[in-house]
C-alpha cells in the first residue's frame, strides 16, 4: 500500500512511534532508564538531593508569602509579561534582586532555563561567536544551539583556551558563556580571569550563577558579585529563583541596556506566560530573609565543607566544594544507581549522576548541603553513605 | 591598541554592548519598542487581554488550592522532576489531566513553552522531517530550530500543502506540527484533515492545544478531543496550565511510550526545575472545577461569539472566533498602539499585536473573552472600542 505522491509503504498509525520502543530498549541496555519517583508531603527522608540550599522552600515566611500572593493576585499571571503578566510583585522583585546582587537591572523569567535561552540568544545571533566552557548547563547549550552563532566549546575552567578561541574567532561580536559553580562537581569557574580575557578580546561575559546565588559572595550575593563583576558594563548574569530562593523562576541581571534589549527581543520572555504571583512573592520573601540573615550563606558553605571533608576522611573520592554541591565518585553507572537506591532505603536521598548527564563520563553521587542541616543530619548522612558504599568506591 | 593573538582594536568594556543601542534605535524608528506595564492587585480595568479564559485564576477554589499547597509542600519543588521535584501533586495532575483529555498519559512541564520545546525536539531530531503550519506559536518554532530536523513551514491551514511537503520529504520519520487555535486570530486548524494526511503519509501529528483546552470540545476537553484524536496512537498534544486553568506550567499528552520517551530524553524536562507545588495544585483544582462545571467552556465561546458579532455589526474587521480569541483589524501598527492605549485609558485592557509578532504583517487589537464576562462588561467593552477607534478602522 503506498500513499499518493509517495513511493513509501504506508505505516499504520499504531506503528508510527515504534522507533520510540527501539530507543527505549537501547537506553535500557545502557542502564539509562529514568524513573519518576513522587515524594509525599510528610516524607521523613533526609534530603541531600534537592537544590533548596538555604532551606527556604518550606520556611513559613517564604511559603506564606507565596500563599498570600496566590490569594491576593490569583493562581497565575494570566498572560505574558508584555500583556497582562507583569504585576507589582514582578517589578518589586526585579528592583530588589538587581540591588541585592549589585547589578544595574534585572528581568524575571518563568524559569532559569528560559532566562538562559533568552540571554544567550538575544545577545548573540548568526553574526556572533560564542565561546563556552564545555561543561556548561544544558539550558545554556540549548541557548547556544538556538542562537545560530558560531559556537566553540573549550576545555573546562581554562581561560587560556577561551582566549585562544576568542582571538581566532571569525565574527566581530563575541560572548563567553560559563556556569559560575558547575552543577555536577560544584567547582567554581575562574571568573576574574575570564573577565580579563573577555576584555582583552573585546567580548562580553555571560555567567550562569544558578548555584552561586545565596551561597557564594557577601551574604549570598553570588559568585559574580564575589568576583567584583556584578556592575561591570560587559558582564551579564543569569540566576534561578528555584534553588537558594526556594521558589520557581529565573532572572537575568546586567546593564540596563541589556535588560531593555531582552524585553524587546528575547523570545523565551516575550512568548511565555509570566511567572506566577505565588512564586514571584516567595522569591522576593526569600531574598529579604537572606538580606536579614546573611549568615545563611556561610552556613551552607560550612555544611558542604564538613560533608566533603568527612567523606574524604572516610576514603571516598570527593570534590572540594566551592559552593553547596559535593560530588562523590562511584565506580560506574550501575554502582552509582544501586548506591543511591541503598541510601534512599536507609532514609537519605542523594542525587545520582551518570552519563549522559555528566560531561566527563564519570558517574557519581551528587550531594547538596543545606543551611539547615543539623549535626545529627550530617552524622546520619555520612554513616549511611559509608555503610551502603560499594567496596570499590573507597581509595 | 590590539589584543594578544589578534589584529582587532580592543573595544573598551563600556562599549562592548553599544550595538544594543543601535538595535534599540532601529526598533524605536520602526515603532516596535515594548513597555512593561505592571498591574496592581486592585486594578479595576476590564481585562480583555489576558488568557484566563474561564476566569479561574482568581477563583477561590483554584487560588486557595495553590495557597494551601505552598504551605503544605513549600514554595518551590526544590529540584528537577527526576531528582526531588516530582510530588504527589504532579502525579495526580498528570493522571487526571490525561483522563480528562482522553489521552493515555501526560507529563507536566514548568511551562507550555518548555512542553513544546521538549515534545518537538524529543520526537524529531536530525534524521526527521518536520512540516509546520507557518503560523505556529513561537515556542514551537524554537523547538523546530533546536531539533536540527529538516523543517518545512507551509501555508496556513492547508492540509494539501502539508501533504505535498510530507510526500516529498527526504527523511523517513516525519512530524506535522500545528496550533489547534492559532494565537493571533483565534482560528482553528483543520485537525481531522491533518490527521488523515498524516496517516496517508506515515507521519505523526503534534498539536499545541494551548488555546483549545478549557474552551473547545465536550466540557472544555480541547480541540484534539473534539476532533476525536486524543487517544490516537500517532497524535501528541501539548497544553498549557496558564490559560484556561489559570495557573502556570504546561503538559504533553499522548501515548504512554511517547511520555516515557520524554521522561528519558526531553532536555527541557530533565534539566529544568519542576513546576512549583502551588501552580500544580491550582491547575489540578481548575481541572476539577471544569469537570464539575462543563458549561464554563460553552460560556466563554458564547461570550467570544457575541463580542465578535457585535464588533462586526459596528463595522470593524473582526475574526470569526473558533475559541476565545477575537481579533480586530487595525489600519497599521501605530494606530493599533494608540487604539489599545485609548481603550486602556477608558478602563478596558485589550491586546495589541503588530509586526513582528503577527505572522501576516497585519496589526490588530487582540481581545480575549472570559467565561465570567457579564453583559455589562460586554456593553462597556464594545462602547469603548467603538469610541476610541481610528476613523479608518471601520468598513
Amino acid at each position: 500500500m503506498s500513499a499518493p505522491g509517495s513511493s513509501r509503504t504506508v505505516v499504520p498509525p499504531e506503528h508510527v512511534f515504534d522507533w520510540l520502543d527501539d530507543a527505549a530498549a537501547q537506553r535500557a541496555d545502557a542502564g539509562l532508564v529514568r524513573t519518576l519517583r513522587h515524594r509525599l508531603a510528610d516524607e521523613t527522608a533526609l534530603d541531600l538531593a534537592g537544590n533548596d540550599y538555604l532551606g527556604l522552600a518550606r520556611d513559613k515566611r517564604v511559603a506564606g508569602a507565596g500563599a498570600a500572593a496566590a490569594l491576593r493576585w490569583g493562581a497565575g499571571a494570566t498572560g505574558s509579561r508584555l500583556v497582562t503578566g507583569t504585576t507589582e510583585l514582578h517589578a518589586e522583585l526585579e528592583y530588589e534582586l538587581a540591588r541585592f546582587c549589585g547589578a544595574q537591572s534585572a528581568l524575571v523569567f518563568s524559569s532559569g532555563f528560559a532566562a538562559n535561552l533568552g540571554a544567550v540568544t538575544a545577545l548573540t545571533g548568526r553574526e556572533a561567536a560564542i565561546v563556552t566552557d564545555k561543561y556548561i548547563h544544558a539550558s545554556l547549550i540549548e541557548g547556544c544551539r538556538l542562537s545560530r552563532a558560531d559556537v566553540a566549546a573549550v576545555a573546562h575552567r581554562d581561560p587560556a583556551a577561551v582566549e585562544h578561541a576568542l582571538s581566532t574567532r571569525r565574527r566581530e561580536r563575541a560572548l563567553v558563556v560559563t556556569d559560575s559553580v558547575f552543577s555536577v562537581d560544584g567547582d567554581l569557574a575562574p571568573l576574574r580571569e575570564l573577565a580579563a580575557v573577555v576584555r582583552r578580546q573585546s567580548a562580553a561575559l555571560l555567567v550562569d550563577d544558578a548555584h552561586g546565588l545565596g551561597v557564594l559572595g557577601e551574604g549570598g550575593r553570588g559568585a559574580v558579585h564575589a568576583a567584583g563583576l556584578a556592575a561591570e558594563p560587559d558582564v551579564v548574569t543569569t540566576v534561578t529563583l528555584s534553588k537558594s530562593f526556594g521558589a520557581q523562576g529565573g532572572a537575568v541581571l546586567g546593564p540596563r541596556r541589556v535588560i531593555r534589549h531582552l524585553v524587546d527581543t528575547a523570545r523565551s520572555f516575550i512568548f511565555d506566560t509570566a511567572l506566577a504571583p505565588a512564586a514571584t512573592a516567595s522569591a522576593l520573601a526569600a531574598l529579604r530573609v537572606l538580606r536579614e540573615e546573611p549568615e545563611l550563606a556561610d552556613r551552607v558553605r560550612g555544611r558542604a565543607a564538613e560533608l566533603a571533608g568527612r567523606l574524604g576522611e572516610a576514603g571516598f573520592g570527593v570534590s572540594v566544594p566551592d559552593g553547596a554541591v559535593v560530588s562523590v565518585r562511584a565506580p560506574g553507572p550501575d554502582e552509582a544507581v544501586r548506591w543511591a537506591a541503598a541510601c534512599a532505603e536507609q532514609g537519605v536521598r542523594v542525587g545520582c549522576f551518570r552519563p549522559p548527564s555528566v560531561p566527563d563520563g564519570v558517574s557519581r553521587l551528587r550531594l547538596t548541603a543545606r543551611a539547615d542541616l543539623s549535626d545529627a543530619d550530617l552524622d546520619r548522612a555520612i554513616a549511611v553513605i559509608g555503610e551502603t558504599a560499594p567496596p570499590s568506591a573507597r581509595g
